[in-house]
């Protein structure tokens, strides 16, 4: 049975409802007006609390058991430990031991570590996943093995979404580097330090249970704390929370590529002359390869100017951490540790702070950090020639990423996306994004190795820029010359069935994933 | 025309209704079960907020206006500045400019520099005050003067009404010691420093708009941040929000009265013998006079048995800062600064934290740090021989203190009450409180300079405590001994009317306040 779709704003055809609950389509960028109220869990009562404080029970089994468990209900999970938890698949190991059905996974994003996941995808455990997919988990979405239907968001998206109670979470299970026996718990000491477990926290306000789990027990005060006890109902202490050489995932080393170094070159260059890069900058570059190159570019240039930073957000990575040593940086505000120095450095800086994602992502808040920053670095799988992006698919259609940060960070006053013209002779610069993301008119700039097209809206950018030597091109020859070398792709065949739904930061629907069709099908 | 009145299970005679909406009788100790969801606010969006996040507005009035400043609504303030408090009254100078009537002002506590809303009590302007009401206000309302029925909370009560719904804030006006122009603040910091403004935060989350004053305006990121510019709709830059020199007041030195100093070294005496003054002990002392005699006695008992208190909670002062300081204490968790020296430790001392009202205090709650704390120190103005406690009222009726931390206090596990036998030769154990405000199963020990009276239901304690040299009496002996040295004082009269009610920590009405009957009416 088909859904019923409409034609939104961007000119996606998206469904009126997506697993039996209405919701909006995308109006445009700050066209949605939210109504109504935010969402709140029941009271809870210190009737039902041990006086002494003590909520450690015996295993994350009793403790689920004791949240009441069952079929149907949501269950959280934050990432910070990465491809390095030991704990979210163990979740739905327990809930299918027990034989519980139909689960709905929220977690704020899924790694490689997750892909065991499958069998309980399949055998119903879990009806679907709401959140990023890589990887295999992808792939058996984009096939349309699951039963329930993908809902991504953006980190901002998902605090927007629980504070608005379009998702409730049932029981939350937050991993903790050190926790008290009350469940104040923070992201930073023990063995499986991450730095911060900001991800975790709207999910410790907004639901229902709340269950911590630590392998490092501290007495009461776990200080600082990034989640408050008082919204926590168990502790469960295990052995090991995660391994430690793999929170530290993904790539988190300098490109060594000549193309991507170039890209990086071309950006920080294009920085520096366009005047964005200035003395009080507040920027946000993330962790790929080309990112951690511009990061080292724009820090040899803040110092041969005598400049600094005001603040960096993070996704902190060792080069950032070095301009915050250095003095090239005020503060790094950060929401996740991208590699040991970023951990390290949140436990040992003062002016390395986690930083709440309320604050800086929400899009349903009384404003965002995002938004006041002058530089913001991103990437992409696809852009095309309305300077629309896609993260969240490949050009042969399978969903293959999450969207992170992505669409929060749109909203900064310079996005600037450095990208391969081609990947694996794949153009990355397309007629018209496979799916829709982020609209094109928050996207500012797209730096390749072959040329520099800025947006057309931001004429102040294309004055400025005019006569600066840089190679300027419009996002049309970057198209051709793309395909003057590779050939023009072909573009992914799709079947009807929607297998998930891109949410925009607003809460809307922007675009729609559609099952893969297999050559011979 | 008189409302409807019951009998609560403390035998108290309680209206069912307060200020038109029903409220619920007392119930006893952890028997009533909070039903329903925690209030939320409207949604609020960043399209209705400038995206480089400077929400400065000119004055203070245009900051009302621009929050829809009208008839009937609930304004609130915090009380870290103390006594020199300069923003609360010009609020209801603006509003009565403005020709606005019937507002509810909902403080954290008041002070005597708010005395001079005694004329907008009178005009109209304000409807009624929900706090603390010392002094002056409180001699006003205990003649029944004020239009509305005060309602006073204890500190967590005021957080559980707020969580619950129990009082909607349309309008929070906080105070700020430093702030940044997104509306990020804190209480340490410039010319009005004031340690923690934790009490603010509840009033952040919760109200529907959300006011920062500050005199302090600093770059984003103002950090650390107590109160999240995510909450905040308009920021005031004033040339002060305090006088210093008055942000600490209330007693805070060491009694030099002979019988205090007594109080306080039997006081310490009975804790060391009883084992309740232990290594690792927790605990929470105050700002009177004796409350420091005490904590000075502890100090040196911790010093000379090379022990260590894990954490004391503050209120802080600089007796608590100088156990930090020497080693004789881990951490101070801190709700509020009684004196400078507190402040400048906050500022200083990263084990000196700012710690969470929801989490020490609030009784909706998956628990309280407070029922976990060893030892607690409080005061009284009378204890009548079931072990009842009223802090409110004195024995000529009269409302003249509010509750403070006071009633969540009462469950820590020894709460030791240190309290002159009388005041001004008025016996300070009674036959029956004048208003009960804490119930007598709670209180565990009253310590006199004529000797101390432990709660028959601590039979633990008055086993520990047998051939331990120290004056145990029945509290029946202690009050025939203070009737037989002055007399056995007059009963306050009271007509009907009732003036104020006293929450208990869940909401429910333990008690009231009538109109005093004045001599000769």
């Amino acid at each position: 049975m088909a859904v019923k779709t409409v034609i939104n704003a961007a000119g996606r055809e998206v469904p009126v409802q997506i697993n039996g609950k209405p919701v909006i389509p995308f109006k445009g960028v700050g066209k949605h007006r939210p109504a109504g109220r935010k969402y709140s869990p029941p009271i809870p009562s210190c009737t039902d609390f041990p006086p002494d404080g003590n909520k450690v029970v015996r295993s994350l089994e009793e403790a689920l058991r004791k949240c009441g468990l069952r079929n149907g209900m949501t269950i959280s999970t934050h990432h910070h430990l990465r491809d390095g938890d030991l704990i979210s698949n163990r979740i739905f190991e327990i809930a299918s031991e027990m034989g519980v059905k139909d689960l709905v996974w929220f977690p704020s994003a899924s790694f490689p570590c997750n892909d065991p996941l499958i069998k309980y995808l399949e055998d119903g455990t879990i009806n679907r996943i709401e959140g990023s997919m890589n990887g295999p988990l992808g792939r058996f979405v984009s096939e349309g093995r699951m039963n329930g239907t993908a809902v991504l968001r953006s980190h901002g998206g998902r605090v927007q979404a629980l504070q608005d109670g379009e998702v409730q979470i049932d029981i939350a299970v937050l991993v903790a580097p050190t926790a008290d026996y009350f469940g104040n718990a923070r992201g930073t000491g023990g063995q499986s330090s991450c730095g911060v477990i900001g991800y975790g926290k709207a999910d410790s306000m907004y639901a229902t249970k709340v269950i911590i789990v630590t392998d490092n027990l501290v007495d009461v005060p776990c200080y600082p704390m990034e989640i408050e006890g008082n919204y926590v109902d168990c502790v469960v202490v295990v052995d090991k929370i995660g391994i430690p050489e793999k929170i530290v995932s993904g790539t988190t080393e300098i490109t060594k590529s000549p193309d991507r170094l170039l890209i990086a070159e071309l950006t920080a260059s294009f920085l520096e002359k366009s005047g964005i890069l200035k003395d009080e900058v507040t920027m946000q570059a993330g962790a790929g390869g080309t990112s951690l190159a511009i990061a080292v570019f724009i820090h040899e240039i803040l110092k041969q100017k005598g400049w600094k930073s005001k603040f960096g957000f993070g996704g902190s990575t060792k080069y950032m951490v070095k301009m915050l040593e250095e003095g090239q940086m005020d503060y790094i505000l950060d929401a996740q540790a991208f590699d040991l120095d970023a951990v390290k450095s949140i436990e040992n800086n003062p002016n390395h702070i986690p930083y709440p994602v309320f604050n800086a992502y929400n899009y349903h808040s009384k404003g965002n950090l995002t938004s006041m920053m002058d530089i913001m670095i991103l990437g992409a799988t696809e852009v095309d020639l309305n300077f629309n992006g896609n993260v969240v698919t490949h050009s042969d259609g399978y969903l293959l990423h999450g969207i992170g940060g992505w669409q929060n960070c749109l909203h900064a006053r310079n996005v600037i996306l450095p990208l391969p013209l081609f990947r694996d002779r794949i153009p990355v610069i397309v007629d018209e994004v496979t799916t829709l993301c982020g609209p094109g008119e928050l996207i500012d700039v797209i730096i390749t190795e072959r040329g520099i097209a800025i947006n057309p809206l931001r004429k102040d950018l294309i004055k400025k820029m005019k006569g600066s030597g840089l190679p300027l091109k419009s996002i049309g020859e970057l198209k051709e010359e793309a395909e003057r070398i590779c050939g023009k792709p072909q573009k992914a065949q799709f079947e009807d069935k929607i297998v998930a739904a891109i949410k925009w930061v607003d809460g809307t629907v922007i675009d729609v994933v559609r099952k893969i069709k297999k050559p011979g099908n």
